[in-house]
């Protein structure tokens, strides 16, 4: 006896792992490893790859600038002769908030993936859901300010959940603010036990060393190129 | 001759609007006014309210609180004897980023419209969505904090846009930022030309009766009780 096969229709999530899976499937034909890295507006993704790219040395490394609209954090990037792509999202009735494999892959053409080896995709500005959005990356990073709070792992809980890397940006404020670091970070471990955290200012460049070390490690988690 | 008459299906946003409106006739019907406050994370909305409804004298103020998990700020606001219902939006898959008519609508048989004057719903800290989608308010006001950025107007304008009110918070952490506060109100004049801007700090208080004398000017907007 022969049992009727069901096939669930896809719904939008499962296209979106489709599509993922596709980029996927370039970013390995080309050797090319890649970070999603997301954070709240302002809590400082550009600056962080301004200072921490500058003097990389290891991966040829490229760039997806996601944002509603503008491409001011392009600009500041391509001033330093990194390659970079940028994505706006506004096409919706008032813009996506988040990038999804879709928007990436549309993108795709612009990057020359066989002339790098690393590509970071700054996400647009959001705690929510780019967290909730494949785009076909090796490894999900986030960057999370002093001046938002001790609260947010306990508020957005997926977003701190969905990363490896938790980088602390802005610590030469800490003077200057009332946060209890000690509770922020017992809150991002109670979300995810055990994750990397790096203390950095991007301003001042206090800790951008250790995250210049990560990307060139992640770099090194590239296939050979097929 | 007659002609067919045509009429286009409501679609989600629409569906939006006809609850938002329905949340409007129940806030009318109480002589509710009702204000949609925004930022994105970590900006201050909840330190604002507790500077702010500490000492006011005038409307009587109950708070919705928009969260993706957690009842943390409600906490805070309830300490203060103060009416909160908390909504929490992690049903989806991830969470959503922001509240929509229907979500306001859920809550309202929790909070006691004849027993207040104004209605501050404390939206889930984000950029994008949550100016996309209303509630049935009077009025749209957010809070940014200098620390997010000058370009932050430029990268979301319909948030900055569609308020009439521009909380500037943590003013106090200006003098030691490369923050460029000119700058930064000119962005929001090009999205958003005339719109009030109001400078403050939460934290020590400066600013504060400003935000305070405003939220009794929208009390006072409030029709009379049916």
């Amino acid at each position: 006896m022969h049992r009727t096969k069901v096939k669930v229709a896809e719904d939008a999530l499962d296209a979106n792992t489709t599509i993922a899976n596709a980029n996927r499937g370039d970013f390995d034909r080309d050797g090319v490893a890649v970070v999603n890295l997301m954070s709240a507006p302002g809590a400082g993704k550009t600056s962080l790859l301004e200072a921490s790219l500058r003097d990389l040395d290891g991966p040829r490394v490229g760039v997806l600038e996601g944002d509603v609209q503008g491409s001011m954090d392009a600009d500041r990037l391509s001033a330093m002769h990194i390659p970079v792509v940028q994505i706006n999202t506004d096409n919706g009735f008032g813009g996506e908030c988040h990038l999804d494999a879709n928007m990436v892959r549309t993108a795709l053409p612009d990057m020359d993936l066989g002339a790098i080896d690393l590509l970071v995709v700054e996400n647009v500005g959001n705690l929510v859901c780019p967290a909730e959005f494949k785009i076909g990356e090796d490894v999900k990073a986030m960057v999370t300010s002093v001046t938002e709070g001790e609260d947010k792992p306990l508020k957005y809980p997926l977003m701190f959940r969905s990363c490896e890397l938790v980088v602390i940006n802005k610590i030469d404020l800490l003077p200057h603010l009332d946060f209890d670091l000690d509770k922020f970070l017992d809150n991002v471990d109670t979300v995810n036990p055990g994750v990397r955290t790096m203390l950095i200012s991007a301003r001042t460049g206090e800790g951008v060393e250790a995250f210049r070390d990560w990307l060139v490690g992640v770099g090194e988690r590239a296939p050979a190129r097929a």
